[in-house]
């Protein structure tokens, strides 16, 4: 079957817990996270390299001039991209490749990847969302309550997505997405060598 | 998310193990094989109204007349169909309905169901299919070459099919299935009550 790496685009409101999901989907080797470029400023615990590689707006807009992003976007005032080289060598050697993204950014890669598989991730209710959002404690409640008029404008576009996982529980949802990633492997239009190693021409 | 079950739709050369793999699967109760009508007659272990529903051909074309099959084709002289009834109310009940039935069968049902799913089994290779005909013991030397040839021209259709599963062992082949009917429950457009359960409107 197919050795290419799946390339997977996750989208999801801020509080969906996207980062907690996609930490227990790399403790996998075949996983690898796609490090973001933005602007904005680290949290707390946030490190150059590891979460985010942060920049200035300067840098960046060099950066995206000089082609080296897959994408990129302004959210809340700050950019957000994806470097190129790294997404395409790890695909290559059979790893598969989170990228966690805003909408808009998913939906350009899309266009460009559309062998690239869009998953959406949502809270299982948006009273649940209201509490994550509150538990974590590191916005005011008027950035809680524009996040959640955010969360709802993105769920109209989560129909352009391929798939819509709910986060219930961590494990629950990693696993719906370790079976999107082994089902869209074994897609027919992935696999159209199979007929060579069939007959053992391959 | 969607109550529906799914249809799953299984085809597969003569010896790819189609019905240990189909046997796998109804051992979960989310399972339930939708059981052919044919004109053929029963093998040895086989029972009317377990493995198949058999009938003679009159009885056959006027099932056929009546609107009470889902699909038929002709294979190798004898007819084969798919009763409707028992699959619709399978699926409304949210229980998954496996069809295994002939490529023509199959490609007929995705026309008029889209939203089933089309999987192709196929052995590791031609050397493996050649072994498990052979072993089977119930075919002649010339019926199992017919029926190699026959898989060399099956396989040319798998690329219509949706997905293309290996049996390598039964276990794999049917962890396959199970993740491609989880990620198909997952496809946004089988999920659009999805934002009302979000806002609790549901």
């Amino acid at each position: 079957m197919q050795k290419q790496g799946i390339l997977l685009i996750l989208s999801g409101p801020s509080g969906s817990g996207k980062g907690t999901v996609v930490e227990r989907l790399c403790q996998n080797e075949d996983f690898a996270l796609s490090i973001s470029a933005t602007t904005r400023s680290p949290r707390e615990y946030e490190k150059h390299g590891v979460h985010y590689f942060f920049h200035t707006r300067d840098e960046f807009e060099k950066m995206r001039e000089q082609q080296e992003l897959l994408e990129w976007a302004e959210f809340c005032g700050n950019y957000y991209g994806t470097p190129k080289k790294y997404v395409v060598e790890q695909l290559a050697e059979g790893r598969n490749v989170i990228l966690e993204i805003e909408v808009q950014g998913a939906l350009q890669i899309k266009e460009l990847y559309p062998e690239g598989v869009l998953v959406f991730l949502i809270p299982p209710n948006l009273e649940e969302l209201g509490k994550r959002l509150t538990n974590r404690g590191t916005e005011d409640k008027e950035t809680i309550n524009r996040r959640i008029q955010r969360a709802l404008e993105e769920l109209e576009l989560a129909e352009e997505y391929d798939y819509v996982v709910i986060n219930d529980t961590v494990e629950q949802a990693a696993e719906d997405i370790l079976a999107i990633v082994r089902a869209e492997k074994l897609k027919s239009y992935r696999n159209k060598d199979m007929k060579k190693t069939f007959k053992g021409e391959m």
